[in-house]
């Protein structure tokens, strides 16, 4: 099998060895000279034999739409395009529309697994047409860890339901992260815990909160103890957001969820408007003590509690 | 009628100023001598004709505990100690039996309205043995506004009840601020309004949201229009804790009063470990960028949206 | 001056005759034949004077897109219609270049009151070009409260800022019921609280979280006390989807606002998903007892608390 | 070694098996004739070689204040009494100074693993005097996993950092089951996802949010196929209740194990009381419908959205 592959990034770079590790001959482009392996999509699409697959991985929005656009125009009827990055749900009936009047396929995959994922194999969510799913089946086969198939694949209905999942999965984890993150808080606020680390380590084996996030964490603080060098400023990608956006069009209460987004979202603020609002309505009401912004150290009177 | 009042701070002054406003002999004592009526509490004690009213006006915790522990030594079997600060309930129990020993009378009053409280009346929730309650009643009606008595004084219950009453009325108080102060934010962050401080200028009038705290946003903004001078930096003063330990306690869920302490927390953070955490483990999974402490102006790689 | 009034629903009824008490001539166009003025909307267009201003009052969504499409057939160069629904702003924009074509100017109002506006005004939040928001201030100085303009009406800026202003007004009325609401059953869960209503009748005068909205919570409780005739069933109209949404747009941290959201969603829900999963795992990794679907009062173990 | 084991129930029962499969031979009492082995915890004393260690596995609060006072009288100086449930941290040192008052020694421990900890093992966290914990070392060793001792097990502190530990490894796992359950909720409302269950068992190897609570939903879903057979009705048992009381105690914002919390409450109650009073504000300033209690298949008016 020899498939061509569009973007060799953190994911792409990792997924074109983990496919040639398991003999699946890959033609890799990426802007980056020192990483591609062919000048442009036209030697990609010119080396690819037919009917080709050509796995999309590169930046979800403007970058992977005008990527598929681009392969709209030069790709052949019987050709499959699988997008692995992590678009929206709603981009993938645009852009299997817009292949399917040049006759060209479309499956959707949500990849899961990180800079990992070369060594552990990735979990994969694919959406689209039985068959088509089944043509890429040796690619899904070779990225996935070892070990029955149903452990870290599925094919989860049409074209858009693997970005689904994986859009849900990754608010899952944002999820996840938040609820390790406040107990990690809470214990080092606590002075009576001497062993935050150990804490986490032992949490490893035998409790009911063991995974794999767990162990990262474990990682985390060993690399960086106190996690010192790390400012508490988080980023957002998108799938956390659409996943709060599903909730509220599907009536689904999601609170966890949300509030990690919302965490992420404060923890990027230096002086919220918000609590800056908060803070004047509290000197309007009972007189309570305000800080200048930049002068968070300040103290409040004595007397403020009473309104 | 002539009363003591013990603490001339910012309540207990204008408390002062009303009752004497209601004709009612106020002698005061606070530890600032510019305030104060008279040197100490024995004198304000030896002033105020028996049976006594003593209205203790002090910070809640241990200040309130060693002024009541104080006067229980001090008073006369008849006398009477309303605790009008923003006391923990559970603290009023305590108070009761320690002054009963005495023969000492005990009622506690929560007391809303601020430094407003002056011109508007104060809003008064009083709790314990309703003779107790009767007797203070020319006080009530002093400081509370004019009006239906029922409008802005309420007999909630036994000892404590009062207290209680007003921990819930300052619990709401956060979620009412809380989301103002979220409508405030998303504001001024859309681009198409032109003029926030006089869309919340026009919801004083006919609108569903109007409101005094309404009315004081509008004030804060007029008096420093985008709060430029204000940090986003809040304090909380306990009953807000209580509140949501109370709901804890009662299996009430109370998200948004909890959604509002909770911001109030994040407000006063730099650089959350929790956020640390998460930063962290984006990370150990993704690659995603982190930023060292103090570096918030950094930027993540294009590509930071696969894992 | 003579305009249109298409709708007369809660709204719209009560605020033709609102304009009419302002000695402001309606005509009115409504599906039921008890309160129309005229039989269809062409009758409507026949019957008011060029320059016409065309309010429309009809369910925001579907019926509002096919009202004001309509009308962009039916009206002439110079007339002006105005969204006074809860249409969702993005809306806005479409109907304005719709209008536009055929000559036909555009005008979105945010209108707050509910079925009190008729006696108490309403307040208002326009969008649009100045000169035609100024040409419907006759409209406006009718419908707002009496006093002073800047209390009860804004003009927020161009198309769809007056929709976007009553979106952020309702999804912030959202968080003030729902934080009243948490407090109400705070109060009502603690046995030393002998007078939940007495309590918020005296929330009316003098306290920090005096408000229209505590008026109609004393209100609601005299009509029914304890709430016996209600169900905790709270169904949602957009506006607080919306502001959500655009909270996450603009990562705005809205934790209140979506915690009320989320509890209307969770009100609707007898028996949800997310929870049942939540008892499995409890079940799974604990052997903590289930309760079949229906069989809400059984019993746990007594040995459950441990895992 | 031969030790006391006080309380065989879910936890307890499975944890004698383990330790008598390491070779240490145990003692065993409970109530339940069928499980235990002696008559009565004084023959368990009597049979227990001194110096001894008694391990306690019975349900948290009054049953382990009982027991752990019961021993203080029954057992002798230089004796351990190890508790092992999930006891308060703030208990700990109240049992201690009990114990200490006779000369015997006291260890909390937290222990993790459920009822899969018999073939697991379980992960422990301990709390207590450097040589109490070493004393008790080949039961900690017995009872935990294989593999590395830090992996599962930590010693975290002094006496009482052990259940403090296990009260945030309780938190965090309920806001784990939490973030999970509303991607499972979310999935099973969407319709372009035609295998929710393939979906989670496809996330267990290779992905970002594997765990081990993830194989036990995989392992719920097969057993009982869309939980048709288990009501979405969650109890707590208190660790997560004083977690949240522990970050408010501490100023952490822990909003998504608060909602987890929360989540819960709202699934016990079918007709909560704020949704009540949120319903009836929606009627008093809209006339928007309301519903009786016990009819919640009642529709709204479709004029419903405006006010």
């Amino acid at each position: 099998m020899h498939i061509g592959l569009i973007g060799l990034g953190k994911m792409g770079f990792n997924m074109r060895q983990r496919l040639r590790d398991a003999e699946i001959e890959v033609t890799g482009y990426d802007r980056n000279p020192e990483r591609t392996d062919v000048e442009s999509v036209d030697a990609l699409v010119a080396k690819v034999p037919a009917p080709r697959i050509i796995w999309v991985m590169v930046p979800a929005g403007e970058i992977t739409d005008s990527v598929i656009t681009d392969l709209a125009g030069k790709l052949e009827p019987g050709d499959l395009v699988i997008d692995g990055g992590n678009s929206k749900f709603t981009e993938d009936q645009k852009h299997e529309a817009l292949l399917a009047e040049k006759g060209i396929g479309f499956v959707d995959v949500g990849v899961s697994g990180g800079v990992w994922g070369l060594a552990n194999g990735y979990g994969l969510m694919a959406g689209g047409d039985p068959d088509r799913v089944q043509a890429a089946m040796p690619l899904f086969d070779a990225l996935r860890p070892e070990g029955p198939r149903e452990e870290s694949f599925v094919h989860v209905g049409d074209v858009g339901a693997g970005h689904y999942a994986k859009m849900v999965h990754n608010g899952v984890e944002y999820g996840l992260m938040q609820a390790y993150a406040e107990g990690y808080e809470l214990l080092e606020a606590k002075d009576i815990i001497k062993d935050v680390h150990g804490t986490f380590r032992a949490w490893q084996k035998g409790t009911v909160v063991r995974s794999w996030l767990l162990d990262l964490m474990v990682k985390a603080l060993e690399e960086d103890p106190g996690l010192s060098k790390i400012a508490g400023y988080v980023e957002d990608s998108g799938e956390g957001r659409w996943t709060v956006e599903e909730a509220i069009a599907h009536a689904v209460p999601a609170p966890a969820i949300t509030a990690a987004l919302f965490a992420r979202f404060a923890s990027r603020q230096d002086d919220a408007p918000a609590m800056k609002m908060v803070a004047a309505l509290r000197n309007q009401f009972g007189g309570h003590a305000v800080r200048a912004p930049g002068a968070r150290d300040a103290g409040e009177q004595p007397n403020d509690n009473q309104k």
